[in-house]
């Protein structure tokens, strides 16, 4: 059975040290200092391992049912959802006008990790209301406001978002969900939607559904798509629950994992909804919720890794197996811990330099998000815009790929449901495919985001990383180990993107290089990351900070990511500067 | 729910265009002409799509059943059996003496492919059949093979390999179950197993289990080691089944995959064996089993991307989204095939790619096998050495890579398991981890193959490729498309050794790099699996054979892999020579 706990010192020094978070210039930020972060995430980390741990394995056996029509949770699930509840974990960073605690988004990511960590089939449940609070929040009426908010905001009510049906995934312009306006200026919703996230359950007293639906009349394709709010049960004026919804469970998936939240075939028969935002308008309002989730996702990519990686140093400190070659570590034992073995240790540094720098990554992503939401920063704007994609699609593949690497640390037992290593596998492949998938990630990168503003944000990230190069010149302990791979990585990068542009007549160049050029901008982020993690666990020893060792290892681990991954973006290069033809020569029929 | 057909145009390629088995001076060859290995795969290829195909998925929902000490096998496993015993499916490559075909071990391997890729939980209990009778057909006396073999080659008895126990894995050192002498030449075993595969079943009259254990006073660690043939049921002198043997299942493990094989612990409570093979000398004979297992897992590795990979193509000429940026490709319908989009050509053509070079990589290390046995062949014996871990390690790695990748193109519904695409990810996985997990066999590369008879093996590989380059370097069609790529790849591969020699007071050095240098070595021999194809193509091609079309893609899908994947071993070089101080930097406790 595995265990967690939450990394608090690491979140600490992401928070502080790196990000230096009370003293940015962002609204709400100056009270963030090292003992309020602390005390909340300490808190968290309980939460997390006390109560939400324990029902990770609950939730992958038991799944979730469809009993007459309602779909009950695992065994503990609304109990522990209750618990989140009443302390105030749905509310971190929402709207106090709407009851909640109005702290800067960061402090919601951050403090949502060990939940991920923990079960992310349960955190979905607050992670997609979460996402409906925000569309509602920027697109809603006032009086939508005041109906809908208050509820998810404390999760009483949650929330869903439903883009998918069987014929369409990616491609939303093949949408036939059809919204009838209705003389009250309600819409009646009909249609089936797929895979449905926390689609119905008996945690909350209402589910809130954002339907994309198409209003006859309006435009073709994406752009006659418009947004509603199909509640489970309609709501009186005075707030109470009213007439149940023409809204229903077709179905819960079985899926390979996730097994905890109930992915279900939501039924809209002529269903009562009321329209978001603008007609046919809905994909913005869409991307606002999409947006968001995706830097969701991307934190679930490397929590589900955390996960896995403390439960495979767990195994590498206890199994006795073999002897370190240069002699015995263990002699007194039939064998040594098979951490002392350098194969093991490989794999173990892979998991934690990756999801120490993904850590870094997410988090910056979500004060860029603070600075441009409340300081209207359109540089901060066009930084993450760009990043997104790659926090999702980078951090997923990496995550999943960590989660197996830590799985194959146990061996056989690695295999065996009961040591729990397959459900952290399991779980973290959804990441690489839900709220776009991967691929989809890459297109977004180099077919929208990279001529985004005239190439500004692209052009922005690598002189940013230049000046911190730059500006580090000088400092010997970082030259070779850091600021040398850092810099051969993000020529790599602009080399990609100078190519790109070169093929601006052969797009299918641009598209058969997309993928790996979303890894290349990965590797060099979470090589930014690490260079600036250096740089502060540096300026920590020099001012002689108590927990050296901490340092220490810091710059350690550190060295071993820009020595062993930052290689791959010259590969990456290679392989996108092969162009279109070589994947491109076959026709489809000789496949 | 999935489909498959077995490749018989590429099976058909890589043993008559590739290796030309036929002209092959290895007894028995000279009969595996095109129109034999034709009508034997057509007829394999029949059995896995109608019989295990179809049983894949049951197997998967169904499990295996302990009920009154007895394993239940799923609905339809028993039946198919039957018909592959029936169908001499399980004899090809057996001693006719003991009523075997007599074929070469390489039609066994081209035969076994479709039945792995149709049901890989299924073809276990036939795998690991063959292995036992390989264990006893080169280590058993006359006795013992007139015994156990006839019944093994029909796999009316089906038989199993006991190693692992719950304290010791790799390191069979460890080793606690106990062999006691009795009087009358036999012994009485003790100890338990786990992992055991196949361990029980109704499928088959007997079981015999071939077991690791300690002979008491004998040498500590795996030189006092010894294997036992451990019936189910004793066998009377006249060949007739007698009283059950004190070894029974204590459970069957609940795993991520392969749900149709019964992987059982098995408890050994002073149970009758046979000792195989001189005593303390287990270890050698255990490892007649394990090289041919980890060939045969190595077939796993890709014949499971094969299954993934025709189904993924199929997925992606049938589902519509989204339109070819350079314009609709399929104008009346809604939308586009999706395999008109370069980032699921770029995976797909990963898949075709890998699956199709390890095809001709296993084939042609089979043809090795049957030089070093039938031949005594040395060169060949110290080549099949070298390539056996990398068989191993990188096809499933790469294998269950691929996997993934499959199960990607389907989106969302890929991660639905109705859909099939999880199974054969899941499925997928054991194959990284038993025979040997695959930092074993990166071990096992560097720390014994590569230094084997003083590097011979190593350096007779590399001048195999150099006479491949040399000889072919005026053939414009290969030159920069194939032979500068294979040339630099091996170039690195050579600098990769060297610089392990190099570090020969580091040991650390070498075994932090053994799993970059198994990818490494990997790619060099796929790559020079591409390059021999793509001649064999140009062959075909300037001898004008009627379809051209298969040639022209032959070598259209080479030039994918040399361009796209060979620019990785410049990468695992510059991680390998980075050596073992970012590896090792971290003291366990700072983790």
């Amino acid at each position: 059975m595995p265990s967690y706990t939450a990394p608090l010192r690491d979140m600490q020094f992401v928070l502080h040290d790196l990000l230096k978070v009370s003293a940015q210039d962002i609204p709400g930020y100056a009270d963030l200092d090292r003992a309020f972060t602390a005390a909340v995430l300490e808190e968290a980390g309980k939460v997390a391992t006390n109560l939400l741990q324990p029902l990770n394995a609950v939730g992958d056996r038991q799944g979730c049912r469809l009993e007459n029509g309602v779909v009950r949770t695992p065994t503990g699930f609304a109990a522990a959802f209750d618990a989140v509840r009443s302390g105030g974990w749905t509310a971190i960073d929402c709207d106090p006008a709407y009851g909640g605690q109005g702290l800067p988004y960061v402090m919601h990511m951050v403090a949502q990790e060990p939940f991920v960590s923990a079960n992310m089939a349960f955190s979905i449940y607050q992670g997609v209301t979460h996402g409906a609070y925000s569309a509602i929040l920027w697109h809603g009426t006032d009086a939508q406001k005041a109906t809908w908010l208050p509820k998810l905001v404390t999760c009483e009510w949650t929330g869903t978002m439903n883009l998918t049906e069987p014929h369409c995934g990616t491609d939303l312009g093949l949408m036939r969900t059809r919204a009838e306006p209705q003389a009250d200026g309600s819409y009646r919703v009909t249609g089936q939607k797929i895979f449905i996230s926390a689609g119905d359950h008996d945690m909350a007293d209402n589910i809130v559904h954002l339907v994309l639906a198409r209003i006859p009349g309006g435009p073709d394709g994406v752009k006659g798509v418009s947004l509603f709010i199909v509640p489970k049960f309609l709501v009186n004026p005075d707030g109470t629950l009213g007439a149940r919804n023409a809204v229903s469970v077709g179905k819960i998936e079985e899926k390979m994992g996730i097994h905890g939240n109930a992915t279900c075939i939501m039924n809209h028969d002529d269903a009562v909804g009321y329209l978001l935002g603008k007609a046919h308008k809905g994909m913005r309002a869409m991307f606002t919720m999409m947006n968001e989730a995706r830097l969701g996702v991307g934190l679930q990519g490397y929590a589900q890794a955390e996960a896995a990686y403390q439960n495979a140093l767990a195994y590498a400190r206890d199994r006795l197996q073999g002897r370190d070659i240069l002699g015995a570590q263990n002699p007194d034992g039939p064998a040594d811990p098979i951490i002392v073995h350098p194969d093991v240790r490989r794999n173990l540094m892979d998991q934690k330099t990756f999801v120490e720098g993904a850590r870094a990554l997410t988090m910056w992503g979500a004060t860029l998000i603070d600075r441009a939401q409340k300081n209207g920063d359109t540089d901060a704007d066009g930084l993450i815009s760009l990043l997104t994609p790659v926090i999702k699609g980078f951090q997923t593949d990496k995550g999943f790929e960590m989660a197996v690497a830590a799985q194959q640390v146990f061996g056989g037992h690695g295999y065996i449901e009961a040591w729990g290593m397959s459900q952290f596998v399991r779980d973290a492949r959804i990441a690489m495919i839900y709220e776009g998938a991967n691929g989809i990630q890459a297109l977004d990168l180099v077919g929208r985001k990279l001529g985004a503003d005239g190439g500004r944000p692209v052009m922005a990230f690598l002189d940013l990383i230049r000046g911190f190069v730059t500006t580090n010149q000088a400092e010997a302990r970082l030259k070779a180990d850091f600021l040398d791979p850092l810099e051969a990585a993000t020529a790599d990068m602009h080399a990609a993107a100078l190519y790109f542009m070169g093929q601006i007549k052969t797009p299918h160049a641009a598209l058969a290089g997309s993928y790996d050029f979303m890894h290349l901008t990965g590797h060099v982020c979470l090589g930014l990351m690490w260079a600036q993690m250096a740089r502060a666990a540096l300026d920590a020893l020099d001012a002689r900070a108590s927990d050296s060792a901490f340092y220490e290892t810091k710059l350690a681990t550190g060295r071993y990511y820009m020595a062993r991954h930052l290689p791959a973006t010259a590969m990456l290069l290679a392989r996108i500067t092969t162009g279109a033809a070589p994947v491109m020569a076959l026709d489809a029929a000789h496949f």
